[in-house]
């Protein structure tokens, strides 16, 4: 008998990224799930849509990639270890097939790679952009999620990678010519590009996090924004030194050529990087675990007492005051 | 210090809902779940999107309460018990605040009604149209889940409620004269414009099902399509017949006055009515609970061996051929 045109997409390009057996090879109305014993479940939705949070134009399997990466960058700031994923993909009508073969071999690759296989979902046609909205599952010893509410007075800020780059990344698709106009030898600029087009979920720095951590986070909507949630849900407030904060070498190089690209690396998102919180007694172990995890983590300031909006201050003290906190969709 | 519009947003409109402890207050960027002891879990992603699923000039509450139903209904007919939902939305640039207040409102009642809150999710604006994605989350007895692949010869095949109503719902919101033509009362069309618009999870037949039936799913994409599924998982066939095919008083005056209301009640899908398989010793176990339950079931025909499509007879014993056996959305 013949299947029709959906069952036939599902069997060709979704059912090879099903490994999980609970995903029972996409031929049911759902997934199942045997929870590891002792273990609470971490789970995170967050949806990427064509035009806002990716360009049109952008590589299918890149595409992939960034749909499951932001949300494995919030189970790797929980602390959490990936068990699977449901997707639900929102296609123009007529999409083309090309473009699916792409879009699937770049997910899968990834789910592959983080050990994150697809364990259900569904496909529709949409009369508007490409929508893949991704649901991620994670596992955490009982108890163990770090949260964004445990920040304490005196507690070092941290925060992994570089910050800035994926918003540095952005500006230079919005305007090419930036990257002349500053000086950007193309190599850095290729490196801005690459960070804005796909994360890298800090998947590695779960088990320090979840082992030293007081709080944590992932900076996904800016870095000065994102402190402030974490500020708030902890009941805290936090000194920043700007001079601190890790900058690529390309970001640098906007940073020191164009006064807007500062405030923009702090303030833009898309970093994916993680923001966390650590007790002074813990701050040695949790550098030691970092390392040995093979993720660079630089200490940026401090947590203070206080229900203030978190200060970030250069190298003269002064606190700088930022036009938009925060990326927001609304 | 004052939050961007996406926090104040969700503060107002997602946080009263989130009530399950593991949403955290939707103030992390996951939820934490402890599973039930001995208790597998059951994961669900469906999206329905504007202008494909439903109509933009839809009331707003319905659009919640369908979003979140259909994928209620995936987990009655495995069986399962809802613990929760992730929700993926996706709002045009600029809609209305009195359109999410209706929205969350319907979504809210049903998540409350349902015992399945919200416990995570994000916001999105969008160039498109409204999108809702929702991942649901329920439990069974480990090893529990009823699948599409136990079903056996000689079992009866069994539907919950009517066949059909939805998809002639829909053909009147299409065709509004319709109604007329075939001389449909305002009650009866009333009837069915209300069963397209918002389905009814048949949750409660969701213990009986795991207890006596050999196979289940929800009827989505039409009776025909996916018994024809159904069939496939469960490498057997099907002989029903038409006539037992229980229908409403209102689908009743379609089907006897044009020819066409018959091929789309069986085919055109959005029943959102459970088909499942009982062996013939568990019929009147099965049947007994499900009146318990409340809700009604009817045999409308026998699992038969073999691998062909199921056949759907006429009184005649004549096989039925169906232009399309089933929706598709490519």
């Amino acid at each position: 008998m013949v299947e029709d045109a959906e069952q036939q997409l599902i069997a060709r390009y979704f059912r090879p990224l099903a490994r999980h057996p609970g995903a029972l090879g996409l031929a049911d109305d759902a997934a199942v799930l045997t929870p590891p014993e002792g273990c609470d479940l971490v789970l995170k939705a967050d949806a990427i849509i064509a035009g806002v949070h990716f360009f049109p134009d952008d590589p299918a399997d890149a595409v992939g990639r960034k749909a499951l990466r932001v949300n494995l960058s919030d189970l790797a700031a929980k602390g959490a270890k990936p068990i699977g994923f449901l997707l639900s993909l929102a296609l123009p009508t007529g999409a083309a097939d090309a473009w699916l073969a792409a879009f699937t071999e770049g997910l899968g690759a990834d789910a592959e790679h983080y050990g994150c296989p697809l364990l259900g979902g569904d496909t529709d046609s949409t009369p508007g952009p490409i929508t893949v909205s991704i649901a991620a599952v994670g596992t955490v010893p009982r108890g163990g999620m770090v949260r964004r509410s445990g920040a304490q007075p005196g507690d070092a800020v941290l925060v992994s990678g570089t910050i800035g780059d994926a918003a540095l990344g952005l500006g230079l698709r919005r305007d090419p010519q930036w990257a002349g106009r500053c000086g950007l030898e193309p190599r850095q600029r290729d490196h801005l590009l690459a960070r804005y087009l796909v994360p890298e979920p800090r998947l590695a720095l779960g088990e320090p996090l979840r082992l030293h951590a007081s709080a944590a986070m992932d900076i996904s909507d800016g870095l000065v924004g994102d402190l402030a949630k974490l500020g708030r849900a902890s009941a805290v407030s936090a000194e920043i030194d700007v001079e601190r904060v890790p900058l690529s070498d390309a970001a640098k190089v906007l940073v020191g050529a164009d006064p807007i690209a500062s405030e923009r690396a702090l303030t833009g998102g898309d970093d994916y990087e993680i923001l966390c919180t650590i007790a002074p007694g813990k701050l040695d172990a949790f550098r030691a675990a970092a390392l040995r995890a093979g993720v660079p983590v630089t200490a940026i300031g401090r947590i203070v007492s206080g229900r203030a909006a978190p200060q970030f201050r250069d190298r003269h003290g002064r606190a700088l005051a930022f036009e938009t906190t925060s990326f927001s969709h609304f």
